[in-house]
């Protein structure tokens, strides 16, 4: 049975939210699972000495954002930037490992109505109500949910994530990993596929 | 008519190597021709805080140096890490801007022998005798080549070519611009072309 596609991302992340809307469905066509990830790139970049695009010059700053918007429509997805941006993906980040272990479907669900709520409405999900009012407005219950981001499990889960995916090399949002292999990028999903498609080059 | 894609590249960008070697095919494809524009990356990098990829954190660099060779093996390219590396483009690109107002061809055949030297080879085209070494292999005049480094016309054309890549936007290399719009990346050659055949989107 072949891997799974490892799917590293920030949820304050534009490019994360468009992968995020590709990539079962990318890797469904050619048999593979997706394990989510959802990390922390804050203290990977404190490690790396990596930035938010958003804190590069003005030149690559304008083009981002507008590569932001550009990468969205040709997904078909709607855009709005989140104020503030970038926000802190603590709170949606532990929504979701609170869930996974006893509902992967729902929780895939949930990150996807998060990035939705963030990039696609321009909503704020940095602070837990956002998080807690995204969870219930997608059929989940609220007070399950808050629980999930004060639990010193899921802390704990979180921590660990962000730690094993800078240690597996990740630095950047999304990220892919494929039969060992690193991808960097929303602009690289079509080089997965094709990495897979004929096993390397 | 349709407009020429400006295609603006350091020489000292591996990804510039890569997509040097395919933008003319993927344009001509669509009847576009292309307008090669060689530039420094450093002066713009001052003015606008950018970086060399090769300066990044170690697990970016680590990725980046493997996405390097990678890619110019999917381009079916040979790739060898220069040394020293980064090198300065300034030789390289007055070479060709030399050549380019009287026999644009001939520029763009030095440009992708420079590259090939560069990035196939491994060879230092940092320092005027690499270029000139290169340029008489490719079947140049040595002497002319040499003649242009030291034109004070073919000085101020890099400097002019560099800033008017800043004032449109470019902060990296490859960089394409088709119908007014930006492109940062040999991984969006793809997107340029989809941006070409839909119009946009």
């Amino acid at each position: 049975m072949a891997l799974p596609i490892d799917f590293y991302f920030d949820f304050s992340s534009p490019y994360g939210y468009v992968a995020a809307h590709r990539i079962d469905a990318v890797a469904a066509v050619h048999g593979r699972a997706v394990t989510w990830h959802p990390i922390l790139l804050g203290p990977i970049f404190k490690n790396t000495g990596g930035r938010a695009l958003v804190k590069s010059g003005p030149g690559k700053r304008a083009y981002v954002q507008r590569d932001f918007a550009r990468s969205a429509r040709r997904a078909g997805l709607p855009f709005t930037m989140p104020e503030p941006f970038p926000f802190l993906a603590v709170a949606a980040s532990r929504a979701y490992y609170g869930l996974a272990d006893s509902d992967e479907r729902a929780a895939r669900r949930l990150a996807l109505a998060l990035f939705d709520a963030a990039f696609g409405e321009g909503r704020d999900i940095g602070k837990p109500a956002g998080v807690i009012a995204v969870a219930q407005a997608a059929g989940l219950d609220g007070s399950v949910v808050a629980g999930c981001l004060e639990d010193p499990a899921v802390k704990d889960r979180l921590r660990d994530e962000t730690a094993q995916a800078e240690a597996a090399g990740v630095f950047g949002s999304p990220f892919f990993i494929v039969d060992g292999e690193p991808f960097w990028g929303n602009d690289r999903l079509d080089e997965v596929v094709a990495w897979i498609e004929q096993g390397g080059w």
